[in-house]
């Protein structure tokens, strides 16, 4: 066909470019950290940074400078990092975020003409070539940038062009200066710099959301007289305890009306005796809902006292947030909308298959009306809030619209950027990440389950180690009232405390289920499963804090440790060593600087005495190679003088199953 | 703070979410392939499928379903490929495109409630229980879909609804039919469904873009004549002798007029003699630019004349674009403004301090007329599209501004989708990607120095396995007028026959620069560096195509062997097998319905016979484990009876340094 085609004169044929700068040579890819292209914002907290990386690259030689570009999303001026070259047109810059709230960053890179002209032009001086010309050149840019320029720097910029200008040996000096080179760096040329096509988001939160030690009590366990339920007032009572122990968050079950309608007895049977007190989590009762207080637990009044007290014992009380309905819940009467009917009529009730749960309804986020649901379920956070809450511990939000979590905890946090959310979701991978993804600022995670070597190494590793940590901020905890696991059955007071150190260690959050945990409660409902017996979701339990078996002057060392030492503050830093002994796990926590660094190593054999080589990773524990030095042990003060990379040790699981050493020594 | 505050009235609180729909309830996520965020399409071929993953979840238990939605850009209706899930999550579907141009993809996915209500209806009839609600249940939702449906469908429809109406065994039986079950996944419920918020894009080529032989040739060196240079027509002469060795493309360096001014003499002198032509890369003269043919190279009539011959023996004309310009060029008159001028007046030429190359004046992207230069060098391409070519192959197009190739090509494809760009870079990788990503068909690769068994392993796992494959289309090349390696350089010719081998077997695409591959010219101009003595660059060389040292019989075989075996042509199916032997290297390219597979093993040591076992992975082959299967040499015609995966090769480069085998004989 072409052959047929003459010569047409080219003039009509050329379209000039639809593109607005032409001339914008720089590009900027691949940028770190960046989630799923963007979509979703990573995470920080008060004072940490983020290190930014990009590929930066041009069309030819010329040298490049770029920026990483941030503000708080509330300020409309930017501030800019400079990013430098790491290797492979690889490029990176690092801002710190000062303020709650969110943060925008971006990135700029231009050609850098000047630079490009000193590196050229010192090696044509270097060869000896006349460079009169490069001199004016260089001359007419500085002269440039004097009139972007300001003060002494515009006449410092002035008298470097006159210099050029005048060649010889003074241009040539002018043009290898250092100082003419900083001064250039500072007022550039960018009218054809490239900006990223995206701004990328940071939520950043109080440290707390990266650092906390979590107790959960139910207040109806807490009476110190045996014959009456425990109370909110019973709880200020147990404060000294909790606190005295080193936790900083308390995290109450639901404290609402608890629904009558079918509701569970003891042992979640499903016939309620008379004195059956029912789950907290069947939530509503003629006397209220979600915004209600459960009249045997107290008023208002007592409320705003327990939450008034803990904050006196460094306490912040946390609610638990559990969106589903009791058959007596208000919002069944009122709003018979949000929930789904069967053809018979009768509302659709929980299942899964061939389970039946007739004393939850779950709230239908499919209904017309879900516009009016979203909006009291955040009126319910909010009310809450209005009382004094800041950390709510969310009942299985992977069962609720995911949008709907977007959505709200945005809007929540977009007035009360100190707000933190602990997701209660132990569900499959995707839908966990998906849930941290959206907003949720700590997770609960898998850790109950991983107990052998190679999976706490590879579970951490990924938390630690992929994209995963710019989101997901695990929180570990080693029970929950739906958690003994089959480990913890086997009722060893070894495994109860090397699960507690690996969970204090091994996340800067984590948290413990009490007083079942210290005081070693093991006993599962039936064999196989993961249920307590006399579970105190079905039942008041009494507890005797001060049995002598119980682990809370551990839980306290073990508290301690963590507040004393800054690697135990942030899950980065983890890394663990090799030790030829199965049973034994070795992993290190440093600071950035390492200027505190961690030691842990555990023996996860509850039964026998296991000893082995650790093979450390001294540039990791900032160790010498060459010299011996001294780890102290934070539990027992014991201190040795280890040397290289391999050093024997040997835990004895009837003494003290782990070592939680210091470099540097105790 | 919070303590002070009263409880207020919920109501004037709620504000109700500024969301267009809450109840879109399903997740899309994490899709491949998507190549930076969606900025960069996919490349494919007309018949070659696009294989789509992505993360597709939600709240809760319900089941899922999810679907590849696809179109040409021109099209304004989609199509749509049912996605399944693979586990954990993943999801994937595929579909094929079948012209050129480009495509555009996205997906779509939504609660099955249907399915679900399935799957937990089953659970109870087979747990005994009563379902009769449940089957009004989905009758209803049955009744809804015959309500989107027609003809016999919505009668089939109706039927089943009736059938679960009545309730019963009849009811029971309608509920586990694997017919109604699929007469409602083509009637699904999508009110709620979720797009992905991205249409993603899919360039699709011609068939040459992944698989096709390159020959590249110096038209002056083609005189059958010693004492004349070659023309075009003499080009028609070799036709016959290049298509013979079953190259599909002759590519021809620059045919415009050569400057004179600082033309280069022979083995790159600066300074040309009487009788010296210059570089072809030099363009431009008095007689024209980039629009004109050389006058001693012949007229536009031999040109149209050489294109036509060419293609009746199934070779296309590809030619060389250069963006630069001799002193002498028109435009450097006729455009000033395109030239950066020096503080002395004088235009910059290029230079690699302290080098400087006065023969050549690049293009000022730069320039204030930056949009008049992009409309003239489209239509430079766009003037050769008119006199037939197709296929360019670009000069050094890292040296040009990315932004302009990205609209140039783009734009040239938007009007012949059929033009085929080889980009000419060799710098560095983020750069050679970058190329590729904005738009180049195919690029030059670091072949030629990939000369170890690890370098070779590590280089084509890279390209074929990461995401780089799906826009990086590799065009092999063991040698270029600019590069004779320091391999090639020590003359083997076991050394020319592993590496023609190893390019037209690792590689769907490659090339050859003629005679002096097959023809085995290896002297360099110095010791050290990669240029030819005598290069055609600067001087008109004269071919003995008769002699009988000629690779190009193997070359012939080899081509040949590409032609008849699918495997060869798609990088795609490339699997390394380990060798006890460090010389020699073995990986097999297979169809990937394992129709045609070949298996290659090559001597990398030119001198000396190597021997060893090759560890074959008998799935990838699909070989039996527990049967003989025949292998058979498609060079030498050779059948070896092999069994299990370890089997012996000995490879003697005194007589052939490779073996391409084709499993299940020759």
């Amino acid at each position: 066909m072409a052959t047929t085609r003459r010569i047409a004169p080219a003039e009509p044929r050329r379209r000039l470019p639809d593109v607005p700068e032409g001339r914008r040579r720089a590009v900027i890819e691949a940028v770190t950290p960046e989630i799923d292209g963007g979509r979703f914002p990573i995470k920080r907290t008060v004072g940490e940074t983020v290190a930014v990386e990009a590929d930066v690259f041009a069309d030819g030689h010329d040298q490049l400078s770029a920026t990483v570009r941030y503000r708080p999303e509330t300020d409309p001026e930017w501030s800019e990092a400079a990013m430098e070259p790491i290797g492979n047109d690889r490029w990176r810059g690092e801002f710190a975020v000062t303020e709650v709230g969110r943060y925008r960053y971006t990135l700029r890179a231009w050609i850098d003409r000047f630079g490009s002209w000193r590196r050229d032009t010192t090696v044509k001086i270097e060869d000896g070539q006349d460079v009169t010309v490069e001199l004016l050149a260089g001359a007419d840019m500085v002269d440039k940038a004097a009139g972007r320029a300001v003060g002494l720097d515009r006449r410092l910029l002035r008298s470097f062009c006159l210099d050029l200008r005048t060649g010889g040996p003074v241009g040539e000096k002018a043009a290898l200066s250092v100082e003419l080179a900083e001064l250039m760096v500072r007022y550039p040329d960018r009218r054809f710099a490239t900006s990223y096509g995206k701004e990328l988001e940071v939520v950043v939160d109080r440290e707390r959301a990266r650092f906390s030690s979590w107790y959960e009590v139910f207040p109806r366990s807490t009476s110190p007289d045996p014959t009456r339920p425990g109370t909110l007032r019973d709880v200020i009572g147990w404060l000294p305890y909790v606190a005295g122990m080193g936790f900083d968050v308390l995290y109450l079950p639901p404290i609402h009306p608890i629904g009558r309608t079918h509701r569970k007895g003891r042992n979640n049977s499903t016939t309620a005796g008379p004195g059956d007190p029912g789950s907290p989590w069947a939530i509503g009762a003629a006397e209220g809902g979600h915004t209600a207080i459960h009249p045997e637990l107290g008023t208002f009044e007592d409320f705003d006292a327990l939450v008034a007290a803990a904050g006196d014992h460094g306490l912040e009380v946390a609610l638990d947030i559990a969106f589903q309905c009791s058959p007596d819940h208000p919002w069944v009467t009122e709003h018979p909308e949000w929930f789904r009917r069967r053809p018979d009529g009768s509302v659709q009730y929980a299942e899964n298959p061939p389970k039946k749960y007739q004393d939850i309804y779950p709230l239908d986020f499919e209904t017309d009306a879900w516009r009016e649901l979203w909006a009291e379920l955040r009126a319910v956070i909010e009310f809450w809030v209005g009382r004094g809450i800041r950390v709510f511990r969310v009942d299985n939000p992977h069962t609720k619209s995911l949008r709907f979590w977007a959505w709200a905890i945005r809007e929540l946090k977009a007035d009360h950027p100190d707000l933190i959310f602990l997701s209660e979701a132990f569900t499959r991978p995707r839908l966990m990440y998906g849930l941290a993804k959206l907003g949720f600022t700590q997770p609960y995670t898998y850790f109950a389950w991983r107990t052998s070597k190679p999976e706490l190494t590879d579970y951490f590793t990924e938390l630690t180690r992929s994209e995963v940590r710019e989101y997901f901020r695990p929180n570990l905890w080693p029970n929950t009232p739906d958690i003994l696991t089959a480990q913890l059955q086997a009722g060893y007071r070894a495994t109860f405390m090397a699960r507690l150190v690996l969970a204090a260690t091994l996340g800067a959050s984590y948290g413990i289920y009490g007083p079942t945990f210290e005081l070693m409660e093991h006993e599962p409902i039936a064999p196989g499963k993961e249920e307590y017996l006399n579970s105190e979701k079905y039942e008041i339990r009494h507890w005797n804090l001060g049995d002598p078996r119980s682990l809370a002057p551990f839980v306290a060392a073990v508290n301690r440790i963590r507040r004393e030492n800054a690697a135990l503050h942030t899950d980065r830093g983890l890394v663990f060593h090799p030790v030829d002994n199965d049973q034994l796990i070795a992993y290190s926590k440093a600071t950035a600087d390492l200027s505190n660094v961690l030691l842990v190593v555990v023996n996860l054999d509850p039964a026998r005495r296991q000893s082995g080589w650790v093979h450390l990773w001294l540039d990791d524990l900032g160790a010498p190679r060459d010299a011996p030095f001294e780890v102290g042990d934070l539990l027992t003060g014991a201190r040795y003088l280890w040397a290289g990379s391999s050093n024997y040790v040997e835990l004895d699981p009837g003494v003290l199953p782990v070592h939680v050493l210091r470099m540097g020594g105790g």
